[in-house]
């Protein structure tokens, strides 16, 4: 296994690249966001038309440096990358985050210079993350590629293909309370590949889930036992790009990568128990449902929510996802009488309830204790309608959520929360303030019960497939 | 044909069942809304324990009201429903819209309710909406079963089983700038059913586009017949609720209807050229595609965004709504090189433009004009990530929507805008601000690139099978 200790926590860092104009690409990306985000170690900005740089003293090269550098990013034109790994070799860095582009993404030329860059870098024992790539981010460390967010480290590690989608994980994360362990922005993935990465973040105790954005796999075969090997401890759940000729050509002229086919991917997924998914709504939402959700014993759930219609529109969701949506035996029903009050409405499952349940606490919690007690139920889902938070005020619609949550609790099953927006603005906004408090409880919560349904399959298709191919 | 002019624009209506509770639901459900509507006709609450209602003379019963009234809403128990059903019969009423619930949905004892009922409204003439149903939206006539919006007017039918998912409609597209010409609340369907609004509806001027929720068809072989004739002139967006076993459980309860299974479900979809989709934000989204789009001539479509990694996501997403992706020709890539400035970004379809591009509404619109000055590509789909609103201000996203909707409009190719959200709360509200930008000038916005493709999908597969079989 290849030791990243030195790519995730590098004791100093140079910036090749970096100038004085304030609004450089390179700086605001890099040594602006380490400065901002804490970066305890040492910091070398390298030019050699500058003194200081953001009030750091700056070197003309690396040889000036008076230590060993960890860790150089470098932002220089491609044609120059030859040199500067030569440079870095001689100076005895570590690793070095090729942050330029125009490598084998831009044609058989630059695969050339790339080919080269990295034959340098293996022979005189540097790591390279990239060429086209941003780094690592890994708030323990005071690394960061996203300034936007506070630094708190969690316990999903992630690693991507792509800078973009790697600042929005993060901030799509962080916005659900979930925070990273460490991730990667890979690039071209010339040197430090996808398998070096899985595995090493398959052993990392900070790390608990496992996301990744992937384009083209290196070392199919390695990745495929990597990930088979991984897989039995922890989930690790997959968007893959490219999976069409137009998505593969578009791969192509972005990392260079050979993106394969669709089939061969699900074939990959079903043989190494990963967690395949198709946009990246549902990236998120399952590492969500993993971070948030204890495993529920089985695929029965319970659904509790407002409207016939919905309801009906739930249990397919609940179904078409392969959950399983139980009747109620008698003694439920006898139950739920005493606590959803209009005649009307089912006693069944999903419950359809009133809108006036959602204004009483004490009655929300009864229904979910009503379903939650009955052992046929291993999952509840309860869908709040947002809109009811413009007409009656939103701490109704809070303290509902804490009781639903602990009434769940109490009886010893997980639960999932769906705010029904009513696909319009107010609802969604409404939304996005009530999720606070979900996730302050420790309870997952999405938009749409096809999210909600979606993420729990993949969770208990992964727990499944744990408990049939017991842990070594 | 059902003559239905009386069901959607009635002289006078009656509501049995109005009290003095200002709370009531069915005075906040019926009365308070066709007031506040603005309801031009005559209005006349019946109760024989009050005088006056929210202002409005109120009569002991029907028989005590000064004319025949056209339109009868009852809110009374199930129980009493025969008995009106006869004062109405006497009294020439011509439409009665029952809000009870506790019929068919509810059992055979309410089924047989059910039958005896309807058969004494069609001995007698009269015709009926529901049982179980919220009766009619219609802005024109000052109708409304949905009091947060405005007394709007459009062009969109709609026919739903579930008066929750009717609301949900109004207020969803009234967020688009889609307005209901006619909606119908169906409810159990037991009198006038979903074939009868399919074929009203279809010949309705005001009417462009039909949309749907249904959980069971009464008459299959008229609706299949009904539904392909309407088809092959105005779209027919049908949500089917029901479609799985544990759906089809929760219909039986909720309208007492049959739901039969996905895979018959489909078939009909095919046979008849109903667009079917697969949730209510498809449904949305379809009918928003529909309002705004023009016909595209064919599947290529030109994506413009920002970050490789979307556009490869973005591609992916494409094909695998059936759409092609075609690549661009020499010519495309000269004009491209000359308004995407940096090198590394791809000349290439998707065009992976730069955060900078945006804060030129001219470089954008330059792109734009590079793709859809092209023969080889029919449509746009053209990113704008709504982060850049937070980072550079609003007014340089809105100029951009504006300049590069005008470009597209100036080469003759429809355009989508997809608001990228990046899947946290303050990105999607501001796409919520940008969208109306984008409605403002007719132009359809989503979130998603998926949302975007699948609607772009049905769009086109009604204007392919219009044109495969043409109108008569």
């Amino acid at each position: 296994m290849r030791d990243l200790r030195t790519v995730f926590e590098p004791k100093s860092i140079a910036v090749i690249g970096a100038t004085t104009n304030p609004r450089s690409l390179t700086n605001i990306t890099f040594l602006r966001q380490l400065i901002d985000f804490g970066y305890p170690g040492r910091l070398y900005p390298v030019n050699p038309h500058a003194d200081q740089i953001l009030g750091l003293k700056t070197y003309a090269s690396l040889q000036d440096i008076p230590e060993a550098v960890d860790y150089v990013i470098c932002a220089l034109a491609a044609s120059k990358a030859p040199r500067i790994m030569r440079e870095c070799v001689a100076a005895k860095v570590k690793v070095v985050s090729l942050f330029t582009a125009g490598f084998s993404e831009s044609g058989e030329e630059g695969a050339a210079l790339e080919r080269e860059v990295v034959e340098i870098a293996r022979e005189g024992g540097v790591l390279v993350l990239g060429p086209n790539c941003l780094g690592v981010h890994c708030p323990k460390a005071g690394l960061s590629l996203e300034g936007s967010i506070a630094r708190k480290s969690g316990h999903v590690g992630f690693i991507s293909q792509s800078g973009g989608v790697s600042s929005q994980m993060i901030v799509a994360l962080a916005e659900r309370e979930i925070y990273i362990s460490k991730l990667i922005s890979l690039g071209n993935a010339a040197d430090l590949n996808e398998s070096d990465c899985v595995e090493y973040l398959g052993q990392d105790d900070d790390t608990h889930v496992i996301g990744a954005y992937i384009e083209g796999i290196k070392q199919p075969d390695r990745f495929l036992s990597m990930a088979r090997e991984v897989a039995r401890n922890k989930p690790l759940v997959v968007l893959k790009g490219g999976t069409t000729p137009a998505g593969a050509g578009a791969v192509r002229s972005h990392t260079g990568s050979l993106a394969g086919s669709r089939v061969v991917w699900e074939a990959v997924c079903r043989q190494a128990g990963i967690v395949g998914v198709t946009d990246l709504a549902e990236l998120t939402d399952t590492i969500e449902a993993f971070t948030y959700l204890k495993p529920p014993k089985g695929r029965r759930v319970g659904i509790i929510c407002v409207g016939g219609g919905f309801g009906v529109l739930a249990a397919d969701e609940c179904m078409n996802a392969g959950l399983v949506v139980p009747e109620f035996p008698p003694e439920v029903k006898a139950k739920l009488e005493k606590c959803t009050p209009l005649a009307g409405t089912g006693l069944r499952n999903p419950v359809d309830t009133t809108p006036n349940t959602y204004t009483s606490p004490e009655n929300l919690a009864a229904t979910v204790r009503a379903v939650a007690g009955w052992d046929g139920i291993d999952v509840l889902i309860v869908a709040f309608p947002t809109t009811l938070a413009i007409k009656t005020g939103q701490q109704y619609l809070i303290d509902g959520l804490r009781a639903v949550i602990e009434a769940a609790r109490e009886m010893g099953k997980p639960i999932v929360i769906v705010l029904s927006t009513y696909n319009f603005a107010e609802g969604e906004i409404r939304a996005w303030e009530l999720q606070k408090h979900c996730f302050e409880q420790q309870a997952p919560s999405y938009f749409l019960f096809g999210q909600a349904a979606r993420a729990l399959d993949h969770l208990l298709s992964h727990y499944e497939r744990v408990a049939r191919e017991p842990l070594r």
